[in-house]
C-alpha cells in the first residue's frame, strides 16, 4: 500500500438491502467513490449468499459500470479458510470491502475472531471503507440481530443476537427495515439493551459512518435511531411472546441529507434532498 | 333515564378493530361492564359496515352472551336520517353507544354535526361509554385519518385527513396498528400536526379513557403513542412521497396494564399482565 499524505477517516458503509443495481445505483455509486473510484481495489464477500456466483457477477458488473476496476474475491468457506493468507493479503490491499447479502450467521462463522476478520478490522482503521448489504450490514455491529419475526409491535423474545464484527460500537443494526416491518423486533433489543442504539435502514438506503460516531444518509429511503437511553421497560419481565412496554423511546426517521451525531445522539444537519424519489415515481409511471 | 347519585365520569372505549367475539371476548366485556352489564341500555350503530345485518347479529350475539340485554340498532343511511327524533330518543337514553368498523368516512358523512353526533356527545358528556372499534374508532378524534397507505417509514402525503367527532380532544386515532404496519402514516400526520398526539392501536386492543385525559390499556396487543412535540421535521418542504425526516419524535408502545396520561404526555401506571397472550398461545398449540 502506497503512503498517504493525508490519514483517509474510517468509513463504514451500511446499506439496509435491495440497493438499486441496474439504475441510477445511487448508494454503490457513493460506495464506488468512498472506494476510491478507477483507482479502487476492492475486495468482495459474497460468502452470506446462497448465490455466490449470481453475486459476484452483478457486483462485478456494477461497480466496473460505476467506473471501478473488478474486484478481488475473498470467500471462506468455513472457519479455516479464514486463516488463508492470500485472502488476508487482498484485505491488506483494498481501498474498500464489499460485503454481499445472505444470512450473516455464515459471515458471523467466519469472521469475527478469525484472521480475515482482523484484517477487515486493520482495513478500517486505515481508511478502506468497509461496505455491505443486508446480511453484510447486520455484520457490522458487536450486537448482530441474526434471526426474528415482523410486526410494529415490540414483543418479548421477538429476535435472537450474535456476536458480530463489532466494527461500529455502541449499536446494533437492523436492515430491509420498512420492507419487512422490522420496528418491533429492533425496539425489542434495544429495550432490553438500552446502552445501545438501534439502527434500523430500509432498502436502497445507506449510511456513511465517519470515525464511528457521525453519518450521513443516503439512497431512497428512510433511517431510523431508536434510542432507549431514558426509556421505561418492562423487557425484564414480561412474558415471551407478549407485546413489551416501551415508554418514552426517542425515534428519528432519517431520509438522504440526513447526518446524525451518534455520541451526541442527535441530528446534526438536514438538506432537504429526494433525487431518488423522483427517479422511482418517474420509474413506476413508464 | 333515572337520576344518579354517583355522575360518571365521560367514558370512551376505541378499539383497534378485530376484537375477539367468540373466545373470552376480553375487550368487549370490558365494554358491556362500564355499560352497565344486565343492566345496559346500548346502542349499537353499525353504519360503517358493508354488512350491516352480520354486524348486527354478532354484537348482539356477543353482548347478550356477555349479560347485557340485546341492543337498540341506531343506523342512519344519510345526513337527513341523522335528523329522526326515535333514534336521537334511543341516544339519549343508552348507557353506551357502540360503533362497529367499516368505512369512516360513512360515519362522518352522518354524524359529526348533525343531531345524532349532538346526541352522541351528549351521551358522552352525561356518562354513557361511547365505544367503537376499526372506522368506529378513528371517527372518535377531531382529525380522523379516513384514508391511507401502509408501511413504517413516514412518507410526505402518505394519508388523507377528514373531519371526525371530535369526542377526544388533541389527538388522531389510527387503528390496526401493527397488523397494517400505519406506523409511517400516523408520524407523518403527527409530524405534519405536532400538537396532535397520534395514538395508534393494535386490533383486539383497546383504550379506556376516562374524562378525555388519562387511558388504560385492554387486550392482546399494544397501543402506540407518538410525540412530536419536540421533533424535528421537514414536513413543510418534503416533497410528495418522499420519506419524512422526524428527528426525536417520542414514542410510547403501551400494553394492558399501562395507564397513560394524555394531558402530561406520559406512563403514570404500569401492572404486567399478559392474559390474553397466553390464551393467544395456547390457541396456536391446539
Amino acid at each position: 500500500m502506497a503512503p498517504s499524505a493525508r490519514r483517509k477517516p474510517p468509513t463504514l458503509f451500511i446499506i439496509g438491502g435491495a440497493e438499486d443495481r441496474v439504475g441510477k445505483a445511487t448508494v454503490l455509486r457513493r460506495f464506488v467513490r468512498l472506494a476510491g473510484g478507477k483507482q479502487a481495489r476492492i475486495v468482495l464477500v459474497p460468502t452470506a449468499s446462497s448465490f455466490q456466483d449470481e453475486v459476484v457477477d452483478a457486483y462485478t458488473d456494477v461497480f466496473t459500470r460505476l467506473g471501478a476496476p473488478a474486484p478481488a474475491v475473498v470467500n471462506p468457506q468455513n472457519r479455516l479458510d479464514a486463516h488463508d493468507d492470500a485472502a488476508v493479503a487482498l484485505m491488506e490491499d483494498a481501498t474498500g470491502i464489499f460485503m454481499s447479502g445472505g444470512s450473516q450467521l455464515k459471515l458471523s462463522q467466519r469472521f469475527p475472531g478469525t484472521p480475515l476478520g482482523a484484517a477487515l478490522h486493520r482495513a478500517h482503521r486505515r481508511g478502506a471503507v468497509v461496505g455491505g448489504t443486508s446480511a453484510g450490514a447486520s455484520i457490522m455491529s458487536q450486537f448482530m440481530i441474526s434471526m426474528g419475526d415482523e410486526g410494529i409491535t415490540p414483543r418479548q423474545r421477538q429476535s435472537q443476537l450474535s456476536a458480530g464484527l463489532g466494527l461500529l460500537e455502541g449499536v446494533i443494526v437492523d436492515q430491509h427495515f420498512a420492507q419487512r416491518a422490522r420496528y418491533g423486533r429492533l425496539m425489542s433489543v434495544v429495550a432490553g439493551s438500552p446502552s445501545l442504539l438501534g439502527i434500523g435502514i430500509d432498502e436502497d438506503t445507506a449510511i456513511e459512518v465517519r470515525d464511528g460516531h457521525e453519518f450521513t444518509v443516503h439512497g431512497s429511503g428512510a433511517v431510523f435511531v431508536i434510542d432507549c437511553r431514558s426509556a421505561t421497560s418492562d423487557a425484564p419481565d414480561a412474558r415471551r411472546g407478549a407485546p413489551l412496554m416501551v415508554s418514552g423511546a426517542v425515534v428519528h426517521s432519517l431520509p438522504a441529507g440526513a447526518t446524525f451525531d451518534l455520541a451526541e445522539v442527535r441530528l446534526v444537519k438536514f438538506v432537504e434532498k429526494h433525487p431518488d424519489v423522483a427517479v422511482a415515481l418517474a420509474t413506476a409511471k413508464a
